[in-house]
């Protein structure tokens, strides 16, 4: 018996782009597009209802298609990428060393490793805990190294499941809710609202100070919240995060806190939720290496997961997190966690710290531009990213404008979520001459 | 009002190990063990019941924590570790410079990289389709660059959810069994059998020549099939993988195929399930440069998800997996991506094939010394794993005794699934004098 239908003209009500060697007749969840699809074999396996609850595209690869679509349809343009928040400038040299000494300590008896910890090398834990989580009583053993926060953000969805209720920042880093689709946390997708029936949406605008208002934000059994924020920039205070803290505590729920841009901020708030005290009895913090040093193409980040976090049943998150870190991850790369050694010593922690002083440069410089062109701006003091308000006016005709005007790529507020409609995120990554070669030309434009 | 309990001494039904500054009541699923619990503060989040179904720990840090208890009694113990399959050899130079340039590459404005794509980059992908399919019709955008197979294997699961059926070999890697519990698919444990209710295991002995007898085989959504197998040696031949392939065909099934160990395949089975006409259109292929390249700290895989693959409703395969890439992942470390592509450079292949002729040789003075111990061996011959049949005897008890004996840590079968018991699997990864010492030892207590 056949397990499915051979070389048959059939239609098909699924949703890609263009397959090659298959005409399909595609039905987008938002556009029309019609092909028609010539299946050789269909298997009997079901596909994933999580999957097909999803949107049909990642954000940001997203924006790549955009870029790349943009490139083709004007090959000579000069563009200027201030979309994908990428990290430009060069990794200190303090840092590379240390990794190409262990790089080709490999090719030696002595120096060669093979696995190591799934959890991260224990010199690295120490020095993370030292460095990040001084005086706030976390433990090398709470921290696990990851190959960075996206990935680490899975695992957590993996080690939550599907039975856990959800509350997300809007606008927020994608990941949180995409991932939370992907393991059946959401509920449907409502069109209109572009909302998940299943999921929280907090509300972080100007209106709010960019922070939740949590006397409007029912109880959810987690909370994730992004400090400073992506891609509002907004760094949250003591003030609010002690609430937050006080909320999570009084309400039982778990707060994943992402502080992947922790070491953008300027103004004293803090760089962790574990400076809050009771914060262990209710929160995870997800971090990284990405923008603190450089590291979005080499791959390092870390997870705090307390021991004193505990379950409804009192068994402890740590215990099941360090479970999901050994089955479903094998370590970060050790020449990786090689380079985080060497970003935490003196030397490498003070050319890092030049690093982000030259993208906070840059951050100014955007502030002050789109400023003095009139439009309102918010973030950029702590946090590379500028959250740009255009007032009545489509996020994605914004960024469509502006790429197709003055060849920069921005992200449309819209993708972070809802709240983000009428805004533009700009990122402060990038060469200086850059940057203000793209105001030259948004002067002109806008 | 408080989220839970404060303070108070309470009894508590959980199950883990010795956890610091609290007492545990606790009733393992197994054997029981009594500890109070001080609570702090419970939150109101549920336990993923995924994860209470889950055997307590994942069995290769099991095997370090006996390793280190071990140790910890016999301090002075003069340890062989022929467990976990963790791969000894220096990697070749040309690799290692070509990382080692790659890493200082990101100290400069010309060679600084930010994030990659998420698939991996280009080359490599082109050169991973050249090198191991070619004439197999596998294009390079069917192959995704992962930081290795287990970590892809929870990929997979998170791609397929929990409404899919699964069989497994038995014995079989441990990861995809327990991560398929981890995604909710595998049914409830049942305590005399060590199986999982909803999971078809399929026997792999002497009996059927390490090969499922898929006559006796129920339809299953997804087959689970490692060649050359982990823990067994077993590599499928022609004829057993054309068979497989065409039951996967009339069934629907997709099969996941496991090649992690297929450059050791010495006797011209075929190395990937690609070379078996029609294999596209019913499998996906997980594969890693771990085993191959000494790359198990490095951090490189791959997975080929052929465009011809669908779902029962036309959707392609490849589309929901890119989707995971991208939301899940964040692409592997670009340093081991440099060093993957110098491992399929003419030198750095030529290199890497000495040094897996070198384990190989380690695998042959293993077969033979167990033979001649008089014990019945298996493997050996197309993989770096000897699977040694102990009749009558308790897997786990030879592991001990051997250890106990010998100070030489080996792997239980059991370990691998419920059909392992009596064998033990002895890894072949190591230096040759440490091979040939073990072999002495063993020599004396056997």
């Amino acid at each position: 018996m056949g397990g499915g239908v051979s070389r048959l003209i059939t239609l098909c009500f699924v949703c890609f782009q263009e397959p090659p060697q298959q005409i399909l007749f595609h039905i987008h969840k938002y556009k029309y597009e019609f092909h028609v699809i010539i299946v050789g074999h269909c298997t009997k396996v079901p596909r994933n209802s999580n999957l097909e609850n999803l949107r049909s595209g990642y954000l940001f690869p997203e924006i790549s298609r955009h870029e790349s679509e943009h490139l083709r349809r004007n090959p000579d343009a000069s563009l200027i990428r201030l979309g994908i928040g990428d990290t430009t400038q060069p990794i200190p040299d303090t840092i590379t060393l240390a990794m190409a000494e262990q790089v080709r300590g490999l090719s030696t008896i002595q120096g060669y490793r093979g696995y190591g910890a799934e959890q991260g090398n224990m010199p690295l834990r120490k020095a993370i805990a030292g460095k990040f989580y001084q005086d706030m009583g976390i433990k090398a053993n709470e921290i696990f190294v990851s190959d960075g926060a996206q990935c680490d953000i899975s695992r957590l969805q993996m080690l939550l499941g599907s039975n856990v209720t959800v509350a997300v920042q809007d606008p927020s880093f994608p990941a949180y809710i995409d991932s939370s689709v992907l393991v059946g946390q959401a509920g449907e997708l409502e069109e209109e609202t572009g909302k998940y029936g299943n999921i929280i949406y907090m509300n972080c605008g100007p209106e709010n100070d960019f922070f939740p208002d949590l006397s409007t934000i029912p109880r959810t059994d987690i909370i994730f919240l992004c400090s400073p924020n992506n891609p509002t920039g907004h760094a949250a205070s003591w003030q609010q995060l002690k609430q937050l803290v006080a909320f999570a505590k009084a309400n039982g729920s778990i707060i994943v806190h992402d502080s992947a841009y922790a070491a953008y901020i300027r103004d004293g708030s803090p760089r962790s939720i574990f400076a809050i005290p009771g914060a262990k009895e209710v929160a995870i913090e997800i971090s990284s290496f990405s923008k603190f040093a450089g590291f979005t193409g080499v791959r390092l980040g870390w997870t705090v997961v307390p021991e004193e976090l505990l379950y409804s049943n009192g068994f402890p998150v740590i215990k099941d997190f360090n479970r999901i870190v050994c089955t479903c991850f094998n370590g970060a790369s050790n020449i990786a966690q090689a380079g985080g050694l060497a970003c935490l010593s003196t030397d490498g922690y003070q050319d890092l710290c030049k690093v982000i002083d030259y993208y906070m440069e840059n951050a100014k410089i955007l502030v002050d531009g789109f400023t003095s062109l009139g439009w309102k701006v918010y973030g950029g003091k702590n946090a590379p990213y500028i959250w740009v308000h255009f007032p009545g006016m489509s996020s994605w005709n914004v960024f469509a404008e502006i790429l197709k005007k003055t060849n920069i790529v921005t992200i449309p507020g819209r993708g972070f979520g809802p709240a983000g409609e009428e805004y533009i995120r700009v990122s402060a990554f990038g060469q200086r001459q850059i940057t203000l070669e793209a105001l030259r030309r948004l002067n002109s434009f806008l």
